[in-house]
C-alpha cells in the first residue's frame, strides 16, 4: 500500500505554518494538470473558488479556528451528486450542463466544514452500467478505472485529490477503489443524507474513496454532524477520530458470487494475504468448517438476481421518464433496461424486499460470531478497455445486505491494485475500521 | 357533503361517447375562469397539452382502451412537486422559475395512467409554515385554505379539478382538505414514491386531495402500480378498486393535542357525528374508559415538540444551503428556524428517532383493539385572513406515527367546511377507506 500522509495529519503544520491548504492544494493542482490529460477524472472543475477557499482556510488554521478537521481538504464530488457552482450531468447526455443551483447534503456539509469542493468526477450513466465518460485507470491508461464512481476512484488513484465522493448500490465504490488503488468505503445503509444525489434506490449509499482511513474517517463525521445520515435514519456513529487499531481475532471468508470468476492471481493474493493474517493470530473461518456461512454464501449466490429486481422495479422513476423526454439521448443498453423491467409488478417488488429483510436478519445472525467478513472486491486486476466497467460480483452482498464495506489497497493483480474488502455489521462501521485500521497496520 | 359524481363512474359515459374527458375538462376550465381570479389555486398552467391530451384520452375511451381508471382525469399538482412542462418554485421567490426538466415519480405515473396535468398548486415556503402565496379560501375568500397544500385543497375545493397531489409532514394535506370542504388523504409511511418531490424529512408523505373516496382510491392504485411506494416500501396496498364500505364496530377517540384549542362549533359538530354514529351502532371508546387510550392521549400530547426536533434535524438540508445561497429571499420565519435549529446535535435527533418507534408501537398496540381512531381534522373552520394557515394540532399524531388518515368534509363550524379525521393502521389502508365509505354513506 502507497505510504501517504494524511491530510488530517498535517493540523499541527497548518497551525504553524509550515504547510497550508494553499500549499496542498497547489500540489494535488500540479498533479492534476500533469496526469488529467490522460486519466480525465474531472467533468467541471472550480480551481479558482477552491483556491479563495484554500486561503480562507489557512487564515483559519494559523487563527488556530479551523472549521472542522477537514477544513482545506480538497474533495472530488461524483457527478450525479449536486453543486450549486457546477452542473450535475448524471453521466448522462440528457443532463450534460444541468444546473441544480443547490448543494446536495453532503456537499453542503463539506462546504461548512470548510473543504474545497474541487470538481465534479465522472460517473457512468445514472451511475449505473453504461459509460459514456473516457476516464481511464491511473495505474494504465488502457484499462477501466471501474464504475459507476469512475472518475473519483480515478482522481484518489491518481493522487489528484486526498478524498473524493462516490456512490454504491451494486458496486460502485468499492470495485472501481479496487481497481484505482484508493480506500473505498460503502457505511451501513442510511450512513451518509443522500438528499440532492441522484440515487434514489432503497440500497444505495454515499460512499468515501480515500488514500487513508483517518481523512476517511474524518470526512464521515464532518458529514454526519452538520447533515446527518439518511433522514429517518441514525447515520454513521461512533468517535470522532478514527478508532484504534484492534486486531480482528475471527473473521468469516464469504466467497460471495465473485469467487467463481476469481482470476488466478487475485486467488494467489488472497490467499497470501488469509496465511498473513493467520500467521498473525487472526481465525479465518472458512464455508467447508462452518454450516451457517456455507448456508449464507449458498444463499447470497443469486443475490444479483434479487437486487436487479429491487432496483429494476424502484428504477422505474425516473428512468422511464428519462426515456419519454428523449430517448436517443439515453445509452441503448439503459434503453433495453427499461423495457425489461416493464414487466416487472409490484408483487415481483414486495417478494423481494422480504427476500432481501430475511438475508439480512440471516447476515445479523451469522456475523455476531465474527469480527467481520473477509474476501476480495474485485476478481482481479481492472480489465481492459474502457468499456466495461468490471465485474461487481464481490461488492453485491454488503450493498443489498446494508451493511458497511471496506475496499483496503493492500493486494496486487498483474501488476495492478487489488483490493482486500471487508465487510462489518450493520451501524457499526466504526468497529469496521478499527479492524481494517490493524490489517493496514500489519499487511500494508 | 357535497354530492358530486366521482370522475371514475364516467367511464361507461366515455366509452359510449355521452360523455368524454375533453367535456369533462372544459367543464372544469369553465369553473376556473370564473372563480381562479379570486382563488388564486394555481401558480401555472398546462391547458393547451391538457386539451390536446384529454383529446387523446376521449380516443382512448372510444377504443375500448383507456390506459387506466383515471384516464383522462385533471390534476392538480402542489408546487413542490416536479412536473417537466412547468417550474417548480416551492413557494420560495428563491425557487420561482426554476425548471427541473423531468417529472417526479408520482406525475409520472399518473401521465402514463392518461391523467391530465392541468396546472402547479401553491404552496406555503418549502411546504412549510411561510406563506408568500394569495391563495383564498374557497368557501369565504377572507379566509385562508390552509396550508402547505393551500392550492390543491382550494382547487379542489372550488371544483377546479376532480383531484389533487398535495404533501403532509405536520398537517399539510388533511387540514387545508377540511378548511376546503374536500376530502383528504395521507397514506402510511412510504406509501407514495416521493421520489422528485421536495420534500425530504422522514415522515412526510404525497397525500391526495378529491371530491370522492373512489377517485382518490383509483388514482392511488394508479400511482402505486407505476411507480410503487418510497423506495424501499411496500407503498399503499389492496384492491384495485374501492374497498366495499364497511361498517367500523369499534372506535377510538383520540383528543390529542388539537383538543385543547377547538372551537364551540366544531366540538359541537364532533359530538353531533359521534352521537349518530352510536345511534347505528358504532362503539366509540373514549380515554375515560379506556387506560391504554389515555395513556396514548397522554404520550403524544407533545408530540408537536418531537416532530420539531426531528423536522429540525432533518431540515438542516436544504434550508442552510438556501440561506447561503440568498437569505434576502427566505421568510424571516424560515431564518428563524434555521437559526433555532443549529443547536440540534446528531444525540438529540436519536434519541427523537427511538422515542418515534416507541410511539409508533405503543399506537399500533393500541389500535389492534378498534377499527380506527377518530378525531376532529382540525380545531374549526378556516381561521380569517391568509397570513396564518391554521392550528395543525389534530394533524401531527398521523403523520408522526406514519399511519394513514383521511379527512372527510362531514362537519361544519362557522357555516364553513370543517373534517371529520379517521386514522388507521400502518399498511392497512384499505380498511380505513372501507369504513370511511361506510361513515360517508351514513352521515354525509
Amino acid at each position: 500500500m502507497r505510504e501517504v500522509a494524511s491530510f488530517i495529519s498535517k493540523a499541527e503544520a497548518f497551525r504553524t505554518g509550515s504547510s497550508s491548504p494553499v500549499a496542498v492544494l497547489e500540489e494535488y493542482l500540479a498533479t492534476i494538470e500533469k496526469r488529467e490529460p490522460v486519466v480525465k477524472a474531472f467533468k467541471a472543475m472550480a480551481v479558482e473558488r477552491a483556491r479563495k477557499e484554500a486561503a480562507a482556510s489557512e487564515a483559519r488554521w494559523k487563527a488556530g479556528k479551523p472549521l472542522s478537521a477537514i477544513d482545506g481538504m480538497p474533495f472530488g464530488i461524483k457527478d450525479i451528486l449536486e453543486t450549486e457552482d457546477m452542473p450535475t450531468g448524471q453521466g448522462s447526455p440528457l443532463w450534460e450542463g444541468f444546473e441544480t443551483r443547490r448543494d446536495c447534503a453532503s456537499v453542503q456539509a463539506l462546504r461548512d466544514a470548510g473543504a474545497l469542493i474541487l470538481g465534479k468526477t465522472t460517473t457512468t450513466e445514472f451511475a449505473s452500467r453504461p459509460q459514456f465518460a473516457e476516464t481511464t485507470n491511473p495505474h494504465d491508461p488502457t484499462r477501466t478505472p471501474g464504475g459507476s464512481s469512475s472518475g473519483s476512484c480515478a482522481a484518489v488513484g491518481a493522487g489528484f485529490v486526498p478524498l473524493a465522493l462516490g456512490t454504491q448500490v451494486v458496486g460502485s465504490t468499492l470495485r472501481p477503489s479496487s481497481y484505482c488503488g484508493a480506500i473505498g468505503y460503502k457505511p451501513s445503509i442510511g450512513g451518509f443524507n443522500r438528499g440532492g444525489s441522484y440515487d434514489y434506490l432503497s440500497h444505495s449509499c454515499t460512499g468515501l474513496i480515500g488514500t487513508t482511513l483517518e481523512d476517511i474517517w474524518a470526512t464521515a463525521k464532518a458529514l454526519v454532524e452538520r447533515t446527518g445520515g439518511d433522514p429517518g435514519y441514525i447515520g454513521v456513529t461512533g468517535p470522532s477520530t478514527l478508532p484504534a487499531a484492534s486486531q480482528p481475532k475471527k473473521l468469516m471468508f464469504l466467497e460471495t458470487d465473485g469467487w467463481e470468476r476469481v482470476t488466478p492471481g487475485a486467488k494467489a493474493a488472497f490467499e497470501e494475504a488469509c496465511a498473513k493474517l493467520k500467521a498473525e493470530g487472526c481465525e479465518i473461518i472458512e464455508g467447508s468448517e462452518h454450516g451457517e456461512l456455507a448456508a449464507m454464501d449458498a444463499a447470497i449466490k443469486d443475490i444479483n438476481k434479487l437486487s436487479e429486481v429491487i432496483l429494476g422495479w424502484e428504477g422505474r422513476w425516473p428512468l422511464n421518464g428519462y426515456a419519454k423526454i428523449d430517448s436517443s439521448k439515453l445509452h441503448p443498453l439503459a434503453l433495453q433496461r427499461i423495457e425489461r423491467n416493464r414487466s416487472l409488478t409490484l408483487d415481483d417488488y414486495q417478494a423481494a424486499l422480504e427476500t432481501r429483510a430475511a438475508l439480512r436478519a440471516q447476515y445479523a445472525a451469522l456475523v455476531k460470531g465474527a469480527d467481520a467478513v473477509i474476501t476480495l472486491a474485485a476478481t482481479g486486476a481492472a480489465p481492459k478497455g474502457l468499456e466495461s466497467t468490471g465485474d461487481p460480483g464481490f461488492n453485491i452482498p454488503a450493498s443489498v445486505l446494508g451493511v458497511p464495506g471496506l475496499s483496503l489497497p493492500l493486494l496486487a493483480d498483474e501488476g495492478m491494485p487489488l483490493g482486500l474488502q471487508l465487510v462489518g455489521k450493520v451501524n457499526e462501521d466504526a468497529s469496521l475500521f478499527s479492524h481494517a485500521g490493524w490489517i493496514v497496520n500489519n499487511l500494508g
